[in-house]
């Protein structure tokens, strides 16, 4: 396998015509007009045995994951999507073939979002690794969303519904008895295929919401980023978040509390946000319209550290661990399954 | 050690107060003003026992040096540099002390280029790897030179001394005796602490140049990708080939040929050119002015296979190798103490 005959298939394959990228993949770097007169970029690593398994994933859902969960970081800004660049560490038992595979499976979804894959890198690697840049655009800074913005009094809202990933990761890994195939399929696809909400995300910066984040690493981790970025606390009610259908079942079959896969397990790439009451119908409005249904959950605290409280059906404070990539599945409170994310 | 806590950290240390960002690190992405109407991005992955050893470079040198690599890029279009972007796998015996260093050492770089380190991941990994994204920026497109503009009759030209960085290299990995001390820290210096051309490139670029591409895997390799995105032969006088001071004696105290050195070893990251005759004093002056004095190796060739062709003195062809990332120092070819590159 020759490096730059590897990249040239790669490039045959993800190439799509596009009129503001001048020059794409093949030259020192890639030349794009900018379609928004502000960039919005976001760069994240995904490492076997971190962020998944190559014996639970295969080297197709793995591209389009990998390209799926940066794309939801620009959607969590309200932005549309514009190019996006592959770096792979390719470890010696993976050749053309899977490497093939992994673009196809990150060009398709590009295709999907009107996004270009327009460069990258590739190199030997003990293990593998795949290094995402996404870029995407907005007309102007303010119509774009940052985690900084939340004030008190403000609702909290997640679109569509959580603990689908983390239930399908428990499928993947443990395989517990008695699960309905197809609400078993649907929560494998959530795992290993998300969807990046782009078209939401953008609908919701526009309704007027005030700090937008996605849930990548669990809602309780994640609104810890949300309060830190905007000095507030949230309070949140744990009987409200929305939890996907079959997330109950495969939990009771694995011995676990939904709770923990709905707030803890992460890797949903729902969005998560907080809104000013009075944009509250606009909002609804925006996610039935993006096909992202919102739920509100919580509320904006008056005051307090700028921590989240997550309260249980007494009004009882509740710890739901979040995931951290450096510490690699050894933390004890640990969510379940999680070793393999 | 916790991945928000050290993020954090990070942050602290390459901050710099920038107009153009106005989102930096710390949300789900950075939100920059493009600095030109077009965006130039290149993405480049280093990894432990590939591309470096830890045991020859300090971290704060490596995050120079990748950095360094990742802008030349930029510097070989033209282009001014903007942001940057660092995602690194650190392995466990690599704590917050040594994260920092390597972002300081990039942050330093950054700063002297007036570019912004304004995002980047970092995670768990088996290996230290390195992902780096850098954006740059011209006022139009027909300001930047590709690698495909070379024409039949242009001449061809580098900037600077060749062979540096691979005398430094073997002064590294095999301690030669007899070398004179200034000399190998200078070639030390050369291997470990590249200096990305980005002033020159920009004159070269404006002095009318038709290609270019910066020298990574060396000028034999480099040139090979220009004949290919050019379609056109080149002729290379090895002997007009500008020989960095001290490689010769490096190369013989090593048992090598100097010209290994200077056309194959690579990470010279000077810039490798073609420029129509007209603009031969125009380019010349360009160098000059910006400290990288301009040496004619070559030329385009009327016709023939799209391939170099590098001649000694006698007029006779040689091959030289180049390096191949994926192969990872296996070939039988492969130049001398490159396993390590």
């Amino acid at each position: 396998m020759n490096e730059f005959d590897l990249l040239r298939k790669i490039r045959e394959r993800v190439a799509r015509p596009d009129d503001r990228v001048l020059v794409a993949a093949g030259d020192d770097a890639a030349v794009v007009r900018p379609a928004g007169s502000v960039s919005v970029t976001s760069v994240d690593i995904f490492v076997e045995g971190v962020h998944f398994r190559l014996v639970t994933t295969s080297l197709s859902d793995l591209g389009h994951k990998c390209l799926a969960a940066s794309l939801s970081d620009i959607a969590a800004m309200g932005a549309t999507g514009g190019e996006a660049y592959l770096a792979v560490g390719l470890p010696d038992h993976l050749g053309e073939r899977e490497t093939l595979e992994l673009a196809e499976g990150a060009a398709a979804l590009a295709a999907e979002h009107g996004v270009t894959i327009c460069g990258g890198d590739l190199t030997r690697a003990d293990e593998l690794f795949v290094a995402v840049t996404v870029v995407g655009y907005a007309e102007a800074a303010d119509r774009l969303v940052t985690r900084g913005g939340a004030r008190a009094g403000d609702l909290v809202g997640v679109t569509g519904a959580l603990g689908g990933s983390g239930a399908g990761l428990i499928l993947l890994e443990r395989k517990p008895p008695g699960i309905d195939i197809q609400a078993g399929e649907r929560l494998l696809d959530r795992h290993l295929r998300p969807r990046p909400l782009l078209e939401a995300g953008r609908a919701l910066a526009a309704a007027g919401v005030s700090a937008m984040l996605d849930v990548s690493d669990g809602v309780a981790s994640d609104l810890e980023r949300l309060c830190e970025q905007s000095g507030v606390g949230v309070e949140v009610q744990l009987d409200a978040l929305p939890v996907d259908e079959g997330v109950a079942e495969v939990a009771a079959a694995a011995g676990v509390d939904p709770l923990e896969l709905a707030a803890g397990a992460g890797e949903d790439y729902e969005l998560l946000f907080t809104a000013p009451p009075a944009a509250r119908d606009a909002v609804e409005r925006a996610g039935r319209d993006s096909g992202s249904p919102v739920t509100w959950i919580g509320r904006v605290s008056d005051g307090g550290e700028p921590v989240p409280r997550l309260l249980d059906e007494t009004g009882r404070s509740r710890e739901l661990a979040g995931w951290d990539h450096l510490r690699r599945g050894r933390e004890p409170k640990e969510p379940p399954g999680r070793a393999s994310r």
